[in-house]
């Protein structure tokens, strides 16, 4: 048996290829052979759900997630109360579209209180697990990098994650780990452990040096410092199987052809997963 | 009692007016009632360590610590040994310069291992600790924000300096806490409290959204997220009644006429601080 990782489970994260619509990342994947997507729900919006749902089971491809639900913490009640509309909206459209992963992107404070901020998070995700369970739709809380802290997730630490998550069982809420988000963290193979049985989602990328832009700044595995393999194993030896979603934000790679991007993607999965 | 912090504790940590040399710097601190000064190695190496010592001493200025020693990983025996060299004429600077506190960014990894990494600046202090101690020198471990774990220090937690000084007397090894490395932290308060006694500075800037460079991106206190005087009363109750350093780095700061940017920061110190 390979060292690598699995062909059957690599999955292509809209978001790396910025540049295409829907359409033609579905189509890049059947040609690519890659068999997962994950969906982003702004691609989704331009052409609606329905087409969107036709598209991709027409070509055969797997969803292995919709990006995404969260960004909780609100200064309203009334605010508040839209956005956990809204993730009721992602949840059903999770369901249409057949994958039953859910990516929650946590959101930041609405001012300083950051303690307010991270139990806003706690009760969003309360408010949502009896509606998400009964579309048959896990809650996956992807802790973002502390750099992310002040304008996209006060969750910054698998350790958070992991304390939330537990307040359910593993079908109702679970983790991702995205190891640009947490391979820098001294406690982070304690946490995979911790998370075994609900992981539901692994992401992968890299930690280049120096990262060219605090958001679209991230590297194709192997061209960081990031110690992939090493983090993919632990997921494993956690009992996550599913599929591999690579996620790399990065405006270089979005001003490649599409194609190219999805073959460089295959050959450094193999190579450093 | 004023809940503000004492103008006596205000510190100018030198790479916040990087525009200035030394001398310009000590000037302006004595022109604008500063107290206390933090120097930088780069700064003192311009024009030696003699003359430094003696403009810092007849300006009646104090020095509440030398930035910085640490850097500790390295990809082989002679450079590691090259790197504690340069540590200890770091220690006999800062005691030559009458602080009792030497600053360590410990350094990040000369490869993708971050464990080895880690080890390495654990036997880089152990190396140093006898040195530094025979010179009424203390170490202090500045835990940097998680995005600088792959160029500047791979310490980037209050739990992991605390759990490597724990090692040691406070008297040897303490640590700096920084709010804009560690506010995110969501066991920072606990951290604190784990320090008290041990807490050898206190460095304030804010996070400011969006951070402008990864680098040169800090801000003024209050003009970011932090809950910077939240975090000052708990290294207050931890013992710490010391020098308060502003250190900013900030290009827009340091393309200002440096008495400007000494104003901004004793209002913004007592406002915010």
């Amino acid at each position: 048996m390979s060292d690598g990782p699995l062909l059957k489970n690599l999955s292509l994260n809209q978001i790396t290829t910025e540049q295409w619509n829907l359409r033609e990342a579905v189509e890049g994947c059947v040609r690519k052979e890659i068999p997962w997507i994950s969906l982003w729900r702004h691609k989704i919006e331009e052409i609606g759900l329905a087409e969107s749902k036709r598209i991709v089971t027409d070509a055969g491809l797997k969803v292995s997630s919709l990006c995404r639900g969260g960004m909780f913490p609100a200064a309203t009640a009334k605010e508040r109360q839209v956005k956990i509309d809204d993730n009721k909206r992602a949840i059903e459209e999770a369901a249409e579209l057949g994958t039953d992963t859910l990516v929650l992107v946590c959101g930041p404070g609405p001012d300083r209180d950051i303690d307010a901020a991270r139990s806003s998070v706690e009760n969003g995700i309360e408010a949502l697990v009896p509606f998400a369970e009964s579309h048959g739709v896990k809650l996956a809380i992807e802790p973002l990098h502390p750099m992310y802290a002040a304008d996209r997730s006060v969750i910054v630490t698998l350790d958070q994650a992991n304390t939330i998550a537990e307040q359910y069982t593993p079908q109702q809420v679970g983790v991702v780990v995205d190891v640009f988000h947490v391979w820098w963290d001294p406690d982070l193979y304690n946490q995979i452990t911790r998370a075994s049985g609900r992981i539901h989602g692994f992401h992968v990328s890299d930690w280049i040096v120096p990262v060219p832009d605090m958001f679209k700044g991230r590297g194709m595995m192997g061209d960081g410092v990031i110690e992939i393999r090493r983090i993919r194993k632990a997921v494993e030896a956690a009992g996550y199987h599913g599929p591999i979603e690579v996620e790399i934000i990065n405006q270089s790679l979005w001003d490649q052809p599409g194609d190219d991007v999805l073959k460089k993607i295959k050959e450094s999965y193999l190579k450093h997963v």
